[in-house]
């Protein structure tokens, strides 16, 4: 047996089959939870090609959803999307030792408090990825590039469960940034996010040149940026004004680029719709800042979700 | 011959095709500019079922769009849709003589300035049509039902062919109302269009029902009929704040309803965006008058264009 810490991936799509790879290679044992790519991966193992190799493995221990665990791990990293549907908290629930440590690697903001709720004595690691990769097939990965992860404990500081895995992850070959607010660093990614990714699903999957060339296109994703940063302001994280203009020329400097979310609502997938938009203006009415702009775009994705009969 | 003037339809759809046969009906000389419809009509003229009875007619001449008059009419009545690849002013000037009083019957606002510029001299009687009414096939009408005209010189006033006119409409069995102030009337009708239409295209075709009923959906049409509002104020055209609430329960009232645009949008037809939004937001602009709801929804609606390569 080794002696590193054992891990559980709860969602082992493109994000936590990646990052259960890095933890294998760092010498972790590292087990997955499944549902649709369950015999998939029970037969081959998870495949995953990246410009750092060959990543595949196979799982330790390769769990259905509903099965009951046979030791709970010392970290669950909890990688599924954050949908109105989906009760984070008692997915994980079968899975939670008295010691288990519980690490979000998922998009969004305000999406730790259920699980704080839930688990209060269990340590939540919370990151951001910055990682271009998707599932080509059940079990199967293409990581593309970056892989990065910002990296702090919840609600803020940074603790010895955080220095445990940022090493094990660093030992693995992916950089990590640490950070004393990670809810500040959220923040700051929905200052991209939250304007661009609805954006591009109103725009039936527009991408991001698309978006800034649109007469009065730029202008608009300045004014939400703008509202993303006033409600932050307002939650403890002020910016400086200059971040408006470092998205939209950082943006014009990738190639065109169509994100997951128009991809996801593109392919009949639900989208991470409340998590990236509906909480900010959840939180900019708790504090009655008017956001105009956004609550444009997040009323009419309820309203085609309503149509659609999906959410 | 009749001493009742001559008529000329451009843009003989549903709307112009039973216009016409409510003028044939009171006595007019009433023929066609056509396009794609050209060889149907030719055949078999124009047929209409209506609450009013068989409105059926063949038109006096039957023009293919290109084709020259035979005599140019005393009243051009232009029904087309008012896009942007439309030059409305090129379209109508083989038909226009010394004496030809232009009528529009057509959607928006600020629609008529193009028209008045091209032509100084020739009176504009600019209407509003209340109506349901829909083409079937090439040639075929089917109207449901209402026919009410707002009618009134352009820009404002009512004048001898507006009295004229009307009476003719109203000897063909619909009503009229005359109105001194034509451009307020259609800043009154775009209360509701210009935040219901553009809306149910934003949601792939939702209802009014679907629009209302949705989370936040019933306070942003409150949001940008106050937009309309403030606008039309600002131009001149007051209004009590209790029309925000007529229109509302008033669409509640009725049964859910797609309204015309969504269905130009599904059918894959150009939608009068610019008529019905763009042109308020512009206006709104040259006040100096923030819309953020309204230009939200236009740029976006921008954005899905230049993505389809349409407009």
């Amino acid at each position: 047996m080794s002696d590193k810490p054992s891990i559980l991936i709860v969602g082992a799509g493109a994000i936590g089959s990646f990052y259960g790879a890095i933890l294998k290679k760092a010498g972790c044992k590292v087990s997955t939870v499944l549902r649709s790519e369950y015999d998939a991966v029970k037969a081959n193992g998870i495949r995953i090609s990246s410009p750092l190799g060959d990543l595949s493995y196979r799982p330790d221990h390769v769990y259905r959803d509903g099965d009951r665990p046979e030791e709970t791990p010392d970290y669950l990293i909890l990688c599924v999307k954050v949908l109105p549907g989906v009760d984070r908290a008692a997915l994980v629930r079968p899975w939670m030792g008295a010691n288990t440590r519980l690490v979000l690697i998922e998009n969004g903001l305000d999406i730790e408090r259920e699980l704080a709720d839930a688990y209060p004595d269990s340590p939540i690691i919370s990151c951001l990825a910055f990682i271009a990769a998707s599932r080509t097939e059940p079990g199967v990965v293409e990581h593309k590039a970056y892989g990065k992860l910002v990296m702090g404990r919840y609600p803020e500081g940074i603790d010895e469960n955080c220095r445990e895995l940022s090493q094990l992850f660093t030992d693995g070959g992916i950089n990590i940034d640490l950070t004393e607010q990670v809810v500040g660093e959220r923040w700051r990614k929905c200052l991209w996010n939250t304007p661009f990714n609805p954006l591009s699903v109103i725009a039936n999957g527009a991408d991001t040149r698309t978006i800034l060339d649109t007469e009065g296109g730029e202008q608009l994703i300045r004014n939400m940026i703008r509202e993303v940063m006033t409600v932050a302001e307002a939650e403890g994280y002020p910016m400086d004004d200059s971040v408006i203009e470092q998205n939209i020329e950082g943006t014009r400097k990738m190639p065109p680029y169509k994100n997951s979310m128009a991809l996801d609502y593109l392919n009949g997938r639900p989208i991470e719709r409340d998590a990236v938009l509906g909480n900010v203006v959840a939180i900019a009415e708790r504090h009655g800042i008017p956001v105009p702009h956004l609550n444009t775009v997040l009323v009419t994705l309820r309203m085609r979700a309503n149509l659609e009969n999906r959410d």
